[in-house]
């Protein structure tokens, strides 16, 4: 059995197929005609950005807009001015195409990965996956193709490209195993889409498993078992068939209002990372956004996005809720979330550094300008504003008075708004946590971010794999500053939810019924799930359990009565 | 009049010597003669090293023992064999010895500067300084001589090197301004040490400032005057005269017992470093030590301390304390220590990261040579043991079964130590201050540390100055952190002591009073003026004030109330 990354859950049972990677080795080569070897690397990209807007064309089909739109974004990238003036400049040197398209590409690869920033680590892998595509044609040799693999298959590759993914067939691929990347990378993203099980990092993939092998591949437990026996076999078919029953089980509370088993009232929101994502979670069911990430907007740019691109962004996601609620989080710039032309400096300790409302407040011209468009796209819907890493009163005063400058500036601009937008607070860091009654006071409404709180109150950051350990909201540190955040803003009469990963945790839901949570947010396949359990418990059972669970000293103790309790 | 930092307290009044720096410039050249040019170098070193030590030997009359180890350092750091190789290897190959030098030390330089922790920009500022007074041997020239200086000087220099500090004569200079350095630097505590009053970062001084010129110099605002009219002068005479009359009148509370207007006993305990400082605590009247930093013995080391020499040094602090409680903090390596020699990775958050008792628990062979040393040193004194940066009750309990491991293996090989030494934590994570109840039953003392807990709390970096506004203990939040713990360990019946800077502010002592807090561990500095402090208040008074202004809801109000009451 080898060990990976869970990265698409389900249970898929076949034959190995180990997709070789092409070999795109060449012997660097000095050119004379530069001019010639030009045309020939314009021709090798056509050819490439033709073929790759087919299996964008293909992918918009087979499994969806905005995966397709990976592929899009390839053409654009291979495209890049930067890119193709080094790759030119290289060649007008006499450096051969090929090895001017590896060393530009690499240059920008690195540039990328130095960024250290999931966003860009995905840009990093694009580029890789750009170069593959042109040397390929420069080469004359094929990339592999998933295309045209026999019913049952498993694939084993080094790492999933999204060119790759753009040739897989659905129907025939119960299984993806790769070397590399984590539950945020491309693969992930698209065997989720696509519902193939998939086990990522599994450490030397190809050597150990052959093709023609049987294989399981446990997307759920992040276990491969090559060549099990029948007492395995027979084992894996029950479970594969208890995770379909549950799949469609959870289709029971499709359309369902969201409610405790003594029926409470409860919203189950999603959270989104720009317009498009409103469709896929209306289309997973879910009753609101609870967080839109704003700052996508800003990544995905090469300058800050004006009053309008922003305007019409928060507009599109207000039209496809249809007045149902959309949160949306002011721009959350700095931590581990870098915009290069906004040219902050390097810090420290970027985490406790100038982020999110901090460097909003000090540029409060820029920010106005996304304060204004989410004022003018909320005459299209119900959008509420949500700040932010606030820490005091002050904060949430001062963006609140700067609302109101906006509102002046619109009015006299003759502009419709929501007179009566709301302003709401991430609670998301230690000292939130501390004053909840302040904030909540000052506050719309309250959405806990667990991800930075269990952070800053456990001082631990959740990229560092040394400190892993203690990144984990069943320490009973964080348990206690959530609870303290729900019931004080229960208190005040305003709306308290959560958008963070542990909204999704259903371990968790006794506890934060308990406290009287009202919304959960989470990601569009978590809707159906977190639903079932929230219809799970009643009041009366989730106090209970809460009672019990609040006097223990350990997260290991926490995290077992929880399990033990879970339904 | 000029502002800069307020580095030593007290107001000079006098005539301005600019000293200006030695010309250094040369023309770098081949040498021929390899062997001759290192024999030059060598001759210079020698000297160098010669002066260096008769300015240590006079400076531990005039200074300190401990400021005169600053002179010693150099003649170490100068003859330090990476230093030397490169001079040699870069002579070798035809470098004149100046610039040998010169490429060298910069290298050194800017490594130390890089590593961006305020130790080695003190060892940075000891290689520019080294480099001074070696290059000035190789040319022949004079560095500052500031022991021939006329009755009321106002030192005004570029940067007061330690080199310059040597020469230094108390009698004749009444004040010190500078271009450059902070608090911490070497010219800021030589400066305390020496009782002069000094401004430090005040750009462009030695241009603004002419020889000759009146001045007064504002050490505890921070301010230079230059030529002041006969009002200032009256006015500045009258402030200096309020200071002395002040400082006298802490010397009241020389040998008195630390008590509240209502005869309310607390204790006054040092913050200290090494064990020398142990001895200046003493002369200071401290009557306890409430933090003993032992990462200094590590980064003063090339290699981990051994249990013996750790030993020593615990032992000897002991031993000046004469019974007197020393409570000593085991290794707070990582954050922003960093110890070369341990090879600890880069991170991207260190703050958040791989810290203090994490890296101990991680490597529990190396923390069980300090908890040994900690107890064996227990038998000659009352020896504390504090936990940096404990989160969790797991924590606290599997330092507290590595001691009693250690205890095991010193009985059997017949050391004495303290059976019931105490084990405590430093109270300075968010987390800590949500369950200090908890924390409270398994530890036999607090020391809130309050510079982590004020930046844990307001997920602020205290060395950014962007968010500098933010890491404030007057926030609600931060005091109610502080109050959380102070109340829990009151309650349990433990010591609940503060090591952090705001110990020593004299605002917050009516509500540490309030509390019910016992130990305030100041700098040697404070300790006369924590007392006066202290004996100020009644807890009626202070219970008075703690209701009116845990009631605000900005840093801004809290701070305003506190300091209309202070007395």
């Amino acid at each position: 059995m080898y060990e990976g990354v869970n990265a698409s859950e389900g249970i898929g049972i076949g034959t190995v197929v180990v997709a070789a990677e092409p070999d795109l080795s060449f012997e660097p080569h000095a050119v004379e005609d530069t001019a010639a070897e030009k045309a020939r690397y314009q021709a090798a990209l056509d050819t490439f950005c033709a073929k790759t807007q087919a299996q964008a064309d293909r992918m918009k089909i087979t499994v969806g807009e905005n995966e397709a739109e990976i592929m899009s974004g390839h053409i654009m990238l291979a495209q890049d001015p930067g890119m193709t003036d080094g790759i030119t400049t290289a060649i007008d040197g006499g450096t051969c195409a090929e090895q001017a398209l590896v060393e530009t590409s690499t240059m920008f690869e690195n540039m990328f990965l130095s960024m250290d920033d999931e966003m860009f680590r995905l840009r990093a892998a694009d580029i890789a996956d750009i170069r593959t595509g042109i040397l390929a044609e420069l080469l004359g040799r094929e990339v592999v193709d998933l295309s045209v693999l026999p019913a049952g298959s498993i694939v084993v590759v080094h790492d999933l490209t999204p060119s790759m993914t753009a040739t897989i067939d659905k129907e025939n691929v119960v299984g993806v195993v790769t070397e590399v990347g984590g539950r945020t990378s491309h693969s992930a993203i698209i065997c989720r889409a696509l519902e193939i099980p998939a086990v990522l990092s599994v450490s030397n993939a190809c050597g150990a498993l052959h093709s023609g092998m049987v294989a399981i591949v446990d997307g759920i437990n992040g276990h491969v078992i090559n060549e099990p026996d029948e007492q395995q076999l027979a084992d894996y078919q029950e479970r594969a068939a208890a995770f379909a029953a549950e799949k469609a089980a959870l289709e029971a509370f499709r359309g369902k209002p969201t409610v405790t088993a003594d029926g409470e009232k409860k919203v189950l929101a999603c959270n989104i990372g720009n317009p498009e994502d409103a469709k896929g979670a209306v289309d997973h069911d879910a009753e609101a956004i609870g967080l839109f990430r704003s700052e996508f907007l800003f990544m995905d740019a090469t300058s800050l996005p004006t009053e309008d691109e922003q305007f019409e962004a928060y507009r599109k996601a207000a039209v496809t809720l249809k007045g149902a609620p959309v949160i949306i989080r002011t721009l959350d710039v700095g931590g581990d979330k870098e915009i290069p032309y906004m040219n902050l400096q390097k810090e420290d300790n970027p985490f406790m550094g100038y982020r999110a409302v901090r460097y909003c407040l000090d540029n409060p011209d820029e920010y106005k300008v996304q304060l204004r468009a989410l004022l003018r796209a909320s005459a299209f819907g119900d959008i509420k504003i949500m700040v932010p890493l606030v820490t005091c009163v002050e904060e949430i005063r001062s963006v609140k008075a700067l609302v109101e400058e906006c509102k002046e500036e619109l009015r006299a601009e003759g502009y419709k708004f929501n007179e009566n937008i709301e302003v709401g607070i991430m609670m998301e860091t230690a000292a939130a946590a501390n004053i909840p009654d302040l904030l909540a006071k000052e506050s719309a409404f309250f959405s806990i971010g667990t991800n930075d709180l269990t952070g800053y109150t456990m001082a631990s950051d959740r990229g560092n794999d040394k400190v892993a350990y203690l990144y984990s909201w069943y320490y009973p540190a964080v348990l206690r500053a959530i609870k303290n955040i729900i019931q004080a803003g229960v208190k005040e009469g305003i709306m308290v939810g959560m958008c963070g990963e542990a909204a999704a945790d259903p371990l968790l839901t006794p506890l934060l019924i308990s406290w009287g949570m009202e919304e959960f947010s989470v990601s569009a396949p978590s809707v159906l799930r977190t639903r079932k359990v929230i219809s799970q418990w009643t009041k009366a059972d989730a106090d209970a359990l809460e009672a019990k669970v609040m006097q223990l000293e350990t997260a290991e103790e926490v995290k077992a009565a929880l399990t033990e309790a879970a339904r």
